[in-house]
C-alpha cells in the first residue's frame, strides 16, 4: 500500500485525487488546497486540509498546482520524510530543492474538469533526485497507468515542447477553422470526419508520409486562392508560415 | 438502380470505384483510366477502358482525376446524356462547361491507397447546374453515405480551405512535434493519447472553449524555453505565429 497526500484540486489534481481514491494499492491519506471549499467534495473519501503545517505522514507528496505556484508551496511545506513531485512539463526539479526526496510526476495529458481521463493511456514521465527513489514513483504511477516513462529534465522539455504542438496549436488551427466556415455559416462538423481520419492514418504511417495538400504539391492557385479568403492579416501569417514550412521539408522551395 | 461511369482510379477513384461496385443501389458500367493497366484490377467487376471515345451510357459520369486533369478530360469527353460532375474541392464547375448537365461530387476526406474509407461517415458536397440534377447526385452519393451537403462553389472554396488547415497543416505539425523528439531519440507514441484526447475534446466543447497551454496563458518563460529548443528558423516561426495568433484570440497581446 503507498500512502499519497496531493497537494493543489485544479484540473490534474482533482483527476489524480479521484484516481488515487479508486486505485486498490493506494491509500490517499490527505488533500491539501488553498481554498478548503474546493476539496470539500472529498472530505468523506479523505482528510482535507488547507493549513500546510498539518501535512500528514505520507510515502509521496504531489503537488499538482500551478507551474509557478509550485515553488511557493514546496517552501511552504514542512520537511517530510516522503518523495515531493510536482505534476508540471516544464518546471524544473531544482524547484523542489528544499526536500533532499524529490521527483517529477508529470502525466502527459490535457486535462478538463468536465472531462474524466483514462488514466491506464496517459504516459506517465518519471523523474527523481535519488535513484532509489524512482521505484517510489514508478510504483505509484504503475497504480494508474501502464505507460511508465523514466525522462531527464531536459527530455521532459523537448516532450513537453511537441506537447504543446499537437495539443495548444493543432486545436487552435482546429479553432481557425472551425471560425472560417462559423463565419459564412457552414456547419462545423462537415470536418469531424476528416479531422478523425487525420489522426487515424498515423497508426498506418508516419506524418511525413501522410502529408497531402497544395504546400506539399507546390499547387499555387489553390494556395492564391486559400490567401484570398483570409480575412485577417495573421491568419495569413499562419498559413504562409505552414506553407513554407511544408514546402521546406518535402524539397519544393518558395 | 443508379449507372455510374467513374473515370480516374487515382486514391479517391479508386475507393469510390470500389463503393460503387458493392452498392446495391448502383450499376458501375464502366471505369476509364488513361491507363489500362492501372484499372486491371477491376476487369471482373467493370469493363474497363483507355480511349474516351468508347465511353459507355450511364446516368452519371464521376470524373476523379488530379484537379488540374479535369478540364482536359472533360473537354476530350464525347457528348453525353448523363450528368458529368468531378470529386475536387477546388475547382470549379465551370471547367465542366462542355456538358450542359453538369456538378460536383465531392467527398470531403484524405484518401489514402492503403485505407479504405468508411464512406458512410464521409460528407458528401453536392452541386449541380441544372436544379434538376442535384437529385440525381444526391440519390447517388446517399447510396455510400448519410451525410448529404447541398453546397454552392463558393462554399466548398471556403471548406476546402478549412479541410486544408485541419489536414494538411495539422499534420504537419504532428510531423514537427514527432520530428522534434525523433532527433532527440524519444518515442513519438508518447504523444498519441494526448492527440487523441485534443480531438476527443471536441466532442464536448468548442475548440475555442478547448484551448490551453502557455500562449494562452500568457506564459513568456515557457514560450522563451521552447524557442531556444528549435533549431531551424521556420520552426521558430511555425511556433512564433501560432503563439500570435492564439494570443490575439485570446485577448493577450505580444
Amino acid at each position: 500500500m503507498i500512502n499519497v497526500v496531493v497537494l493543489g484540486a485544479g484540473n490534474v489534481g482533482q483527476h489524480l485525487i479521484n484516481a488515487f481514491i479508486k486505485a486498490d494499492e493506494v491509500t490517499l491519506v490527505q488533500v491539501y488546497n488553498r481554498t478548503l471549499a474546493h476539496i470539500a467534495q472529498f472530505k468523506h473519501d479523505t482528510a482535507i486540509i488547507d493549513d500546510l503545517s498539518a501535512l500528514a505522514k505520507a510515502d509521496v507528496y504531489i503537488i499538482a498546482v500551478p507551474d509557478q505556484a509550485v515553488h511557493k508551496v514546496s517552501k511552504a511545506m514542512p520537511l517530510v520524510d516522503g518523495v515531493v513531485a510536482h505534476t508540471s512539463g516544464t518546471t524544473p526539479m531544482s524547484v523542489l530543492s528544499k526536500h533532499n526526496r524529490r521527483g517529477i510526476f508529470y502525466p502527459l495529458q490535457t486535462f478538463s474538469k468536465a472531462i474524466t481521463p483514462n488514466f491506464a493511456s496517459v504516459p506517465f514521465l518519471l523523474e527523481s533526485q535519488a535513484a532509489s527513489d524512482l521505484l517510489v514513483l514508478q510504483n505509484l504511477a504503475e497504480t494508474l497507468s501502464d505507460k511508465i516513462y523514466d525522462i531527464n529534465s531536459e527530455q521532459r522539455r523537448q516532450i513537453h515542447l511537441s506537447a504543446v504542438m499537437v495539443n495548444n496549436f493543432v486545436n487552435h488551427i482546429n479553432y481557425l477553422a472551425f471560425n472560417q466556415l462559423e463565419k459564412k455559416g457552414l456547419p462545423t462538423d462537415l470536418l469531424m470526419p476528416l479531422m478523425e481520419e487525420t489522426l487515424h492514418k498515423l497508426t498506418y504511417m508516419s506524418p511525413y508520409e501522410a502529408q497531402t495538400g497544395p504546400a506539399k504539391r507546390g499547387d499555387e492557385e489553390t494556395i492564391r486562392q486559400h490567401l484570398a479568403l483570409l480575412e485577417h492579416e495573421t491568419d495569413k501569417q499562419v498559413y504562409n508560415i505552414l506553407t513554407k514550412s511544408i514546402r521546406e521539408h518535402y524539397g519544393k522551395k518558395l
